[in-house]
């Protein structure tokens, strides 16, 4: 399946919670890798299979990885992220952490150390607590505003399996989101996610939709800690087993329907795993997840 | 996402006409590999991903290796496949090529020579020519008899998509499928592999089933071929990209269909790419095809 160029090309399968990647180091961005190389790599069945490819390039060698580094001349690595079909995309939430963790065993950054990565939506921070990474995500908004905050909703959504219209409210981070409570898990379970989610009115973009059903607070370490259950819907994509941004959406979301008070500590159960969501400062947002690299892959 | 016995093997992925299997060499059977680690190694997302895995042990390693040595004393290699949830199978007409392309390559059998492979359905003979490999699928029948034969069909067949019930005729490779002609690709496209079929009267064992176009005959190399375009559902699975045992059937039944004077010789064009169906001495089938070996990954 592969093109002669491509033979004895080394990559790295990993995933966050079960969001899965192709890794690869390319220093100097010498790699021609079209389209049709990335889907045949992450076609499942003739290629490898992944939701995506990681390419790790040294931020002076493109064009957009200089920009990164007039941001923050630490942003030594840019993570160039494609999707499985061969498109270039900005920023994934799951990848960046097993990116991280693939540059740390790759020896390209300090183990453990705080890592700025260059990407199309600009310089990410990265660290290490554990077996876990967090990633500074940055600032989100809510684009209905205060109306729809203090509605609780902006947009009605249609979820196949699931009777009448439903209130949804959009978060951006800062790609779209809109997220749906749903009163308990049977309803979540009763969701057919495989066609496709009408919101109305339509954003303008389109949306990634995501199905919450709150799960209460606890204190832990003497700190509130909310838990949500969540499935998502992936623009373009259908559902998937987690998506990053999705689960900061989520968790901003019954933040803002939880009102003054509400923690800003969140755990996030999705069918890949589990993630924990942090509102820092009230305007941003870190995610901190789980990063395996399952295997090391020479292709033939 | 390994256990720590299995981290640092090596595996190989390879496919046949997108059918995809992980492939490794375990000569004394020395390896447990239990059903969760077949599992978990097939897991497309948390794991590498694969329709199975083939372990490559030799017959005297194994119980069922000596009966197969028995019935032929040169069938060094036995074929362990095991299905992606872990279950163990017999016989996988697309994986037994795949199989002796990888034992080829890891120059455990001669290049190019026709090779007897161990299998729980007995030994089975494969040969190369070129790029493709052939195997010796051995004897067929149709369980409905001379009866169903006559008729052209024993079960009735309702697929969601399609309208009303339809006719299908029993083949066993000897695993049992049914299969349902269509008149047009528009019908073949319109079907609904997703939804269980509905076979009536309910085969004892389950069956797989096969939707098919005929296309027509042509001559080529002097040789009546029929060609047959072709959709499975498999048992258990659902519907799959190839299926070796289902294109078997797929070309006997249409053969059966067609009366005396059909063809022998027969293309069958699957969603993974083609193969070639031989009907030898009426009672044995042959399964030409491609075994294509993607990608050598270690674990980590």
């Amino acid at each position: 399946m592969t093109t002669p160029a491509l033979r004895g090309l080394r990559l790295t399968k990993g995933h966050g919670t079960e969001n899965d990647f192709l890794l690869l180091t390319d220093p100097d961005g010498a790699l021609v890798l079209d389209a049709a190389d990335v889907a045949g790599l992450c076609d499942r069945r003739a290629g490898i299979g992944a939701d995506g490819l990681i390419r790790a390039v040294r931020s002076r060698a493109l064009p957009e990885g200089v920009d990164v580094l007039a941001e923050d001349s630490t942003a030594e690595w840019f993570m160039d992220y494609r999707n499985a079909d061969g498109s270039v995309a900005e920023m994934c939430g799951n990848g960046i952490r097993v990116f991280v963790a693939y540059l740390e065993r790759e020896g390209l950054v300090e183990p453990g150390a705080a890592v700025a990565v260059g990407t199309r939506s600009g310089v990410r921070r990265v660290w290490r607590t554990g077996e876990e990474y967090t990633v500074d995500m940055g600032p989100w908004r809510m684009p209905g505003g205060a109306a729809a905050i203090d509605q609780g909703y902006d947009v009605a959504v249609v979820v196949a399996g699931l009777a009448g219209a439903r209130a949804g409210l959009r978060v951006d981070v800062p790609n779209p989101h809109t997220v749906v409570a749903l009163p308990d898990v049977a309803e979540l379970d009763a969701a057919d996610l495989g066609p496709a989610v009408v919101v109305e009115p339509v954003p303008p973009a389109g949306t990634n939709v995501e199905l919450v059903v709150p799960l209460g607070e606890e204190v832990l370490d003497g700190e509130a800690v909310g838990t949500v259950r969540m499935r998502v819907q992936e623009r373009g994509v259908g559902e998937t087993r987690s998506c990053g941004t999705g689960t900061c959406a989520a968790a901003l979301a019954v933040r803002a329907w939880a009102g003054r008070g509400a923690p800003d500590a969140w755990r996030v159960l999705v069918p890949g795993g589990e993630v924990r969501v942090r509102v820092v400062d009230g305007d941003r947002v870190e995610l901190t997840g789980p990063a395996v690299l399952v295997a090391d892959v020479s292709l033939r």
